[in-house]
């Protein structure tokens, strides 16, 4: 066995970079006896060497200047700091200088990806990245290695632990939205400015990064339809409930005919539904292949270890390999993500003033040509009225007309459907006579 | 691009090997573009050429006689016969002539594997062996390349689609077993005689190999402990629901002081749980990692082209690597499996007779030291008595004195427990007075 250590630079030293640390030290003898030779960290980029960590690290590895880091005798550096600037300049300057690279930032790879990987490609270095997506999970590797035979049609998820544990936290406990991400910033797993999670950046990035690697192809990230979940609240939840759903902020990229979709949006699912079972902080992918079938991926999905898991795990792996160059990323224009035509959707109603009664706006859709599934109403104390139709083509025009003849605001997610979904008004444009309805409540 | 082939031998044409057909066919153009040269088959071993399949086969391919497959000039050679014999002999004689093999035979691999893996490094040959295990799920490429840094503790889960379609069955239909077992063997998911699948040793097999991989040891076959779901009936399910828990039949290699312990056994699973969630014919898998937690695979764990698509891309990934010698396995005498002390069995009671009442019973069991967390008490219309109890403590010696004081058969049955189960009888020995005990119903 060399003795000769494999030298590592960290860029870096939060959650994930002291989990970094702290696996690499845990785990030495396993490293060793996978690699021949022992894995040292070299220097340790940080932003204030005061700080207190919950790992010790050595003086003279520290430093607060990128140059120190460069110019040391490094074969690789993780880069676990975050954010698109300064990591951007230092990424592409150590590829340059020959390093190989090992990131968990998402925003980089989502935002810069497709020139890094031909840049990583001319100095013939690797840059790998498979704790950016979905934490502990080897999602990626099982997509480059394990499911290359097969024409993937789909891959979506849970894809953001934040979002997950405060609709977990809304609909078990009941919250409110606003209560809920208190919560979470609390426990550590939002972070003071949730802006990137809630707004559904986060899990955009992620599906961006999944989309270029089973599909070679993303639309850039201005076109993805994202919509996050800080307008959410409980009555939708407990609505959706009812109706027999659980929201989740589901990413998904697709192969479509105009080419590769990308969204993320609050969506229902079925609550038997194998992605409506993960709770809390915990991630999931849903793989569908033409000859597997669907496969189901699912574990801790962001946290110290995890992420460090997918961090260490990647970088033993990257020096077993013999350099082959990445596959090219590109980005193109295409169809933007608008749902297909025929398929159901949940439509929340809500009204303060009581223009109208709920029998009235139903049979009001109902004329108008709109499918209903199945529907829930809900009055609360401050006389507020809520309906939750399961419905299909509903469009700008009711929404815009319930609106001006009932005062009422409208909102409208995508539904993971299972094909049961069955028109239970027999809505045929106008011949339906409004003593057939009938009402769920 | 080389435009000579590789050459594929097929030992088998049944579900797997026509579906093994049918992929590299419908991919041909995939495998083309990842290999740099098309796949093709050259020959085919089958029983009966006469017999019907589903997948159409040049009669110049087809051929009865194993010599043909040996001396033709094959690269790789798929075995998806099934059984051990002939398949080891062949396997061997394959092996011997240079020939890489990728197969899907568990008993194959769980009898022989020790001794094929060492054949196969001393002629440079791969053996490649994903769709053995989990069906389509890519488990066993995910632990050897993607978890390696991490320390396993064990890997658990539902690995036989047969039994687990019984089951819910079972526990959807209120079927008993027998019935399930024919409506199973109807639609084509148990075979004629299902002793392999039913008596757990399709589930051992694969846990055996699980085992070898992650720990490099296994138990002998004959040194786990297996039972199978033969004998299970309809109340113990009902009981163990209305307890809160699903029963699955569950296997675990499980890394504990002794050695590794190996066992198949139905098994108790909160109904919350992940592997409680997984439904008919899917497979699931459980990996504990001290970095990286828990992570789940779920997927069709059986069926022609599930177990065809893990052929396939073992059969692409192999081509893709250069020869390294596969890690040896090796069998160690250890622990036998049995559970430790202090943790929480189902305790199954049944009597015919009505020699005691459930509270004499309970108050029994209380008096000998059991601790019970809960219960669930059940007469049906012909007076049998059924008493579930989740309870800790219970012995043999228990067992001989319910048969012989009420004429009570009992079974037991581990319990995967969230560290939830209290006493609620508070049992201290002999020290609990009768008129403490408080019954669920």
């Amino acid at each position: 066995m060399s003795t000769e250590a494999v030298k590592v630079g960290l860029l870096g030293v939060g959650t994930v970079g002291g989990g970094v640390l702290k696996t690499i030290r845990l785990q030495q003898q396993k490293l060793s006896e996978r690699l021949g030779r022992p894995v040292e960290i070299v220097k340790a980029l940080v932003r204030d060497p005061g700080k207190k960590r919950t790992v010790e690290l050595d003086h003279d590895l520290i430093t607060t200047r990128f140059e120190e880091v460069l110019k040391s005798d490094v074969d690789i550096v993780v880069e676990v700091m975050g954010g698109v600037e300064p990591a951007y300049e230092y990424v592409r300057a150590l590829i340059e200088k020959g390093c190989h690279i090992v990131t968990a930032n998402k925003e980089l790879l989502a935002r810069h990806g497709t020139e890094l990987i031909q840049l990583a490609n001319r100095h013939q270095v690797q840059l790998a990245y498979e704790a950016s997506v979905a934490g502990g999970i080897p999602i990626l590797g099982v997509l480059r290695q394990f499911l290359r035979t097969n024409d993937i049609s789909s891959v979506s998820g849970i894809l953001n632990g934040t979002t997950n544990f405060i609709l977990t936290q809304m609909e078990q406990a009941k919250l409110p939205y606003h209560e809920a991400l208190k919560q979470a910033q609390e426990l550590g797993y939002a972070e003071a400015d949730p802006s990137s999670d809630v707004e559904g950046w986060d899990a955009l990035y992620k599906s961006y990064i999944l989309a270029q690697l089973v599909f070679g192809e993303a639309l850039p990230l201005n076109q993805a339809r994202r919509r996050g979940i800080d307008s959410l609240h409980l009555g939708q939840l407990t609505l959706a409930h009812e109706l027999g759903y659980r929201i989740k902020l589901l990413a998904q990229a697709t192969k479509a005919e105009g080419g590769v979709q990308l969204s993320v949006s609050p969506t229902l699912l079925p609550l038997d539904h194998p992605l409506a079972q993960v709770q809390g902080a915990d991630n999931a992918v849903q793989v569908s292949g033409n000859i597997v079938g669907d496969l189901l991926f699912m574990g801790k999905g962001a946290g110290e270890l995890p992420t460090a898991s997918a961090v260490v795990e990647d970088l033993a792996y990257l020096l077993t390999q013999r350099f082959s160059p990445h596959p090219l990323w590109r980005e193109r224009q295409g169809n933007h993500g608008v749902g297909k035509e025929g398929t159901w959707s949940f439509v929340y109603l809500e009204s303060t003033g009581l223009q109208g009664t709920p029998e009235q706006i139903l049979h009001f859709l109902n004329l108008g040509g709109v499918s209903i599934a199945k529907q829930r109403i809900q009055y609360d104390w401050a006389n507020v009225l809520r309906i939750g139709v399961i419905a299909r083509g509903f469009t700008d025009e009711h929404r815009a007309a319930l609106q001006r003849d009932f005062g009422i605001q409208t909102d409208v997610f995508p539904v993971i459907s299972r094909g049961e979904e069955q028109d239970i008004l027999g809505a045929k444009g106008r011949e339906v006579d409004g003593k057939e309805i009938h009402f769920g409540y």
